[in-house]
């Protein structure tokens, strides 16, 4: 045994780290630092979105058919919505909004309602939104009353002077703006009441558990060539201390800029906040000449796995190549681009 | 009039905009890039260490000389209090502490006692604080009760597993680790009720003025080879709705890798969290091979300057060159290297 375990662990976890990325590209995509001399670029599709609602240890068969059936069909409906926008030639930033608002009304996924519960049983909710054309930007953090954050954050890049709003005064601005509001015992539901009672009885604040998986995110390109992020979550189950993940930080849970890549990121938030993620997908294009499959991978594989920082990323670039990569066994995901057939999927492999 | 007044303006603009920067470099320094093979490399100092009491539009002449000089004695203590650190083979992170909280406790900063006030006149702090050699990270957003809020990102990075805690929990959190706590009417100055009741008059949340003037910050190289970068502040004047700036945030307020160099910033935050500032100017080390001289300028003049976004910023970089870099007409700021003199300056020019 004291020979054969470690090479067991050692193979579990080899597996567990193993690249997956599910990447659609043009034909003659070679990196955006050649972008352009390419005769590929044009042949760019007219819109592409994808759309991610967490990552984490999903293993084939840790999902009963029911559940996995739903998960994939709120998924597609999600990824409906948001092409709806892009087909009518509406803005990539309306996609985003639409496409994660249908996840934050689902109860499946740790954003809006049925997102995870704090140490003190309430319900405080993160989000954040960026448009590539003009950096701008809005997020919340630790709301407890706007129905759906991404709406909020929205608000903030609107409607006021700010990027970042935390807290009440974050729910009143929503309120002032006209944002449908609720009640924070709206947002909880039994099942994850269940999952605080057992983090609490083994004393845990960890991500790298079932209970915390789907933060929900979409990145978009539109027919006007414009890019634009979201990413929506409620954070770590049992978390305390008013503890603020990576999803609200513009950077890391969340960039987007025309002159590279739209990214939605998902996982152990305080390892995207220090690598700053989203941006770094970003940089790495704009500065090392990487295309997005590669600043990706560098990101999720090289940069966070080494830290132990599990978790992945979506993301889409100005000539709509999209990647959704991740170092997790599961990252529930789905993808389209004009012209080509939808993909949904839970697994690594 | 109507011809001459638009040169006026565009040549205050012109003047207000031009480049400033103090910079420290090696003799044989000249990029990042070729680092590796310049031999002097070898004549780094054995520490440096700047700091920053924020950036804005502060003119000579506009400070009467007993404010003036106090200003300078406390940059001239906070500089002290962190090199005495460094001399003393101490680490760059206990040196960026050192010289912060110097600052905090000094009422003439917009930081710990004497920051500026929110719309409902009480006070709420944001501090950041990263260590260069394991991209480790701590923050606070929104405290109104611990001292020294530079402290209390201490204790969240060294002791909770996260980044971010914001709020009346990021206070809870520091209360358990034994920092010091006062009641929130002790951090509020008379001088600060007055700017915030002028600022109501005019229905101002601006950083284009005078008032917001001060956040700090500290950026260290130590004898071990390792960097640190802090930053604190009050935010905005009047602000409202729970608004959070680029301080406490990691990669726009702060960042530092001994892969690159320790940056911290100050200036309208909103667009310092756009343009992932920080991060930014350790990016353009990394990725485009620029010296950290020309990664701040690049950052400072030509990503803010266009977008309307004021502000400065300090850098050391792991072979001991020091910027400090700033788009408005003055900065609050002294640096040091070991063997050298230390400079103390308040005017861009």
């Amino acid at each position: 045994m004291s020979v054969r375990f470690p090479w067991v662990v050692f193979l579990i976890g080899a597996w567990l780290m193993t690249a997956c990325s599910d990447v659609q590209v043009d034909a003659g995509a070679n990196g955006g630092a050649n972008a352009g001399s390419e005769p590929a670029a044009i042949e760019r599709p007219r819109y592409a979105l994808a759309i991610h609602g967490g990552s984490g240890v999903i293993e084939r068969g840790s999902l009963d058919p029911e559940t996995e059936a739903a998960y994939l069909r709120t998924l597609e409906e999600a990824l409906a919505a948001g092409e709806r926008v892009l087909e009518q030639e509406g803005t990539a930033l309306d996609a985003v909004v639409a496409a994660i608002v249908v996840m934050e009304d689902s109860d499946l996924f740790n954003a809006g309602r049925g997102a995870v519960l704090t140490h003190e049983g309430t319900v405080e909710l993160d989000a954040s939104l960026m448009r590539g054309e003009d950096l701008d930007a809005g997020a919340v953090a630790g709301v407890g009353r706007v129905r759906n954050p991404i709406l909020a954050a929205r608000a903030v890049m609107e409607h006021s002077p700010h990027v970042l709003l935390a807290g009440t005064g974050a729910d009143t601005f929503a309120a002032e703006q006209g944002l449908e509001l609720e009640d924070n015992t709206w947002f909880r539901t039994e099942r994850r009441r269940q999952q605080l009672e057992r983090a609490i009885e083994q004393d845990q604040v960890r991500l790298d558990h079932d209970d915390d998986l789907g933060t929900v995110g979409a990145v978009a390109l539109d027919v006007h060539g414009n890019l634009a992020a979201g990413t929506s979550t409620g954070g770590m189950t049992n978390k305390r201390w008013g503890r603020v993940g990576d999803s609200p930080i513009i950077g890391a849970g969340t960039y987007a800029s025309n002159a590279s890549c739209a990214v939605s990121a998902t996982g152990h938030g305080e390892y995207f906040i220090r690598r700053t993620v989203a941006r770094e997908v970003c940089a790495l294009m704009e500065y090392a000449g990487l295309d997005v499959a590669s600043a990706a991978r560098q990101v999720v594989h090289d940069q966070l796995g080494p830290m132990g920082g599990s978790g992945g990323l979506i993301a889409v670039d100005h000539r709509g190549n999209v990647v959704l990569e991740m170092n997790t066994p599961g990252m529930y995901r789905a993808s389209v681009r004009s012209g080509e057939d939808p993909i949904v999927a839970i697994f690594a492999r």
